[in-house]
């Protein structure tokens, strides 16, 4: 085959796969949003079949052939299309190794799982949904196994959701965030100067937190022409392709901060879902790279942003609007209620400052369950147990307790420490930023412009064209460091607080 | 092969089948329903692609020796399975003869088609859409001389909506109605017992209506566990299989008879859908027979049910508690005024006495077209004049006129006549389900089940097992004749209007 007709081909074969995707994303995302209750099975039985289309098209001899031809032609490809190849193949290279059988088998065991798990949490029955997290546990070390059998079996899912990231790492990373922020945290809680949040206690009716996820999208300059939100039990995010993302919230009519922040923290990962670089659009490189680079996204926008005194400020004339229990009270009021820290129960509904330890929980849980020092039987102890230990809090039932998060009933372990990396290297991120850009100067006066077009520039656009450490290695002009991040939080709670 | 083997290869390939249907039957929904308005493009991207897969599954060579030997067996199989190879050989034969490129470039006209519909529709912008309509005759009808070279363009049309179906049936059809009821049409807009619609004239708001959906699907008996109403601008069913269902309807506050009429007609589409025999799902037999048998089912319950005295009295009370306007309006003037029969512009909304005479309209439009007696550029001066002549009615803009269906848009061309057709085999199915059922007492009584259950047993759950024609008239006992149909309409009018 010639170069060019090789690259034809290369390019249908990532249109077929981008069609896959958009198939079966749409099937997942009808599926926890607007789906009749007892379809899943049906859904499962779809999944099943097109994830072994896709998987045979990612691992057949004709794609093997094409991106051997393509491989040995490197020196003569751009560095976007080198890069297609490298991915492509290694993909090929590592789904090869799981027989075809086990692949199928495990799509239609993780949506059962999350069906199972939807109704487990809403019956607090977590011994329904227990031995799916053996199954699951065991599927991902098979799979590990197979892949990289000379790896750790938790590590190579660490690096599957952030390639490189070692269980060195993470320990360092949180023995180094422990250490700095548990004595802030001890402070903050120690503190006389605590916010007021009674005013936060009224009745937020759904109408009004859809209107108010409306302006927050106008706000944030999203494309509301390639983007939706729908709503669903567990907010998540996912793009199609780069013209078709989805985000979702969950509205609390006694919690107007859950949804709040949500909309805000996904809009975070639609921005930059859609933000690649049009030539990357149905092509492999046409999504985030990594998952903590995806949080780095969303937790800078729903924190460093969304909980910033210039945002709150911005947004609070028409939070006054919709809810007029807020009339009378003062944007420092309403900044320092949002930012009100405590230990508490629920990772999404955390602030700022403990959000850590809740990963930390689930960071030593998952290498308790991966090297068989627990099962699903002691899960919810070891839980409640950590939960006293990190956060100081008795865990009253399973729904607020091992069974709030959907990621492991999708077979996400190793996914948490990247809301944690992601956090860090967003405050990195924002030093970087403030060398040029008047941040929080621009969110005041309700221009999100300048910092979009930083991070579409250093961020979005490039998709994964570069590994996450190299991409983030640019944008940093240097070396990831975890103190930024300590530095931001000290600096943010000591003010607020007033330590 | 061995025969076993062979049948569950059989199995296997009906189940991909099914697979792409529920894949691009949701790719679609979503786009009519919530997806974001930029996103057409993109969706017609993947729908090209997975089009291309499953016409390859349709039509491949494996495919071919499979059918060809299980054909040759076809003494040893029973008649489902004799049925199911039938109907894929035809389907194999007929799609080769499409080459896979027009096929493909098809699927993407439609889709693109239908996106100019809608705007064009919303924006009374008849030239935008007019050039599809051509592009999309003009594809049929290559199509038609490729698959019955032998056969009249439309009437390969009307067949492939209802096999068998001709010109010449059509042609006496509608003539027999005309002659019956343009006379009672004439007599009813002369009576002087015209109903009282003053309290009709009410705002409904949409939260409203959307409880009235759900209280008619309880009604009707509906499972929402495998079935859910979505809003759209226009309402149609699509089960993905039977164990996944969607209705649609839309919502005008000004018109309750809309939505409240939209929601029992797909209703009746949707029992059918779900209907069908557990060992039928995943199959090739697993869904309706043909539009016509559809529509049988869903004008059934839309009007000889849901506009039946015993229906109208049995919701009045409900209907009387969501909307307050109605209070001390009783049964029998909402009998009336639900029923109220005049020539009107809009199909979905008309009334089932003048509701044939917009069918007629489109089919004579439709032969037109495929006759080249006109183009797109003539087709909304013939449509007006039609209305004038047929309805004497004045079309005030595209919107109200030509561009108020979406047929056309999708490429239906030879669809209209099934609901004409079908509101006949209503009727005739109302005649025979008499012989034994106390319809309007059980419907009276709020049970729906024993026409739910004469309607499964010998319509719903035979699937596509029998051919249209051998279906009705195993459930007729009997020929169709349309004298049922115009006997039923003559009845209930004269009764309505006192003539």
């Amino acid at each position: 085959m010639e170069l060019q007709q090789a690259l034809s081909a290369l390019d249908l074969l990532q249109r077929k796969m981008a069609a896959y995707h958009h198939a079966m994303g749409l099937i997942y995302f009808d599926g926890v949003t607007v789906a009749p209750a007892g379809t899943a099975q049906n859904r499962g039985e779809t999944l099943a079949i097109l994830s072994e289309e896709s998987y045979k098209l990612t691992t057949c001899q004709e794609t093997e052939e094409l991106l051997n031809q393509l491989w040995e032609a490197q020196d003569e490809l751009d560095e976007a299309h080198r890069r297609m190849v490298f991915l492509m193949r290694k993909s090929l290279v590592e789904m090869r190794k799981i027989p075809m059988e086990e692949f199928v088998a495990y799509q239609r065991l993780v949506n059962e799982a999350e069906n199972v798990w939807h109704k487990a949490k809403a019956e607090n029955d977590y011994p329904a949904f227990a031995p799916y997290i053996d199954q699951i546990v065991a599927a991902n070390k098979r799979f590990a196994a197979y892949i990289h059998p000379e790896m750790d079996a938790y590590e190579h899912c660490l690096d599957s959701y952030e390639e490189g990231l070692t269980r060195a790492t993470c320990d360092a990373f949180f023995a180094s965030l422990r250490e700095s922020l548990v004595p802030l945290i001890q402070a903050v809680c120690a503190s006389k100067n605590q916010p007021d949040l009674s005013f936060m206690r009224f009745h937020a009716p759904i109408e009004k937190q859809r209107q108010l996820s409306d302006y927050l999208m106008q706000v944030l300059g999203m494309d509301r022409n390639h983007c939706m939100i729908a709503e669903t039990e567990h907010p998540f995010t996912t793009g199609f392709t780069k013209y078709d993302c989805r985000i979702t919230t969950h509205y609390h009519e006694d919690n107007l901060l859950s949804s709040l922040y949500s909309v805000v923290h996904e809009g975070g990962h639609g921005m930059y879902d859609m933000g690649v670089k049009d030539e990357f659009a149905y092509t492999c490189l046409g999504g985030g790279v990594s998952m903590a680079v995806h949080e780095s996204q969303s937790r800078f926008f729903e924190n460093i942003i969304g909980r910033s005194r210039a945002f709150v400020s911005l947004i609070a004339p028409e939070l006054r609007k919709l809810f007029p229990e807020l009339q009378g009270i003062d944007d420092e009021m309403l900044y320092k209620a949002f930012n009100e820290s405590h230990p508490s129960l629920i990772r999404t509904e955390a602030d700022e400052l403990t959000y850590c330890q809740h990963i930390m929980v689930r960071y030593e849980l998952e290498k308790a369950l991966f090297d068989g020092k627990i099962t699903s039987k002691e899960l919810p102890q070891e839980w409640n147990r950590l939960y006293k230990e990190y956060l100081g809090v008795d865990v009253p039932d399973d729904t607020r307790g091992v069974l709030q998060d959907t990621h492991w009933s999708g077979g996400m372990f190793g996914y948490f420490p990247s809301y944690a990396l992601g956090s860090a290297y967003g405050a990195q991120l924002l030093r970087k930023m403030q060398e040029t850009i008047d941040v929080y100067g621009s969110v005041e006066k309700g221009d999100l412009g300048p910092v979009r077009k930083w991070l579409e520039e250093n961020i979005w656009q490039h998709g994964c064209l570069y590994t996450p450490g190299v991409l983030m290695e640019k944008a940093f002009q240097g070396k990831f460091d975890a103190a930024y991040y300590v530095a931001y939080l000290k600096e943010k709670f000591t003010d607020l607080y007033s330590l």
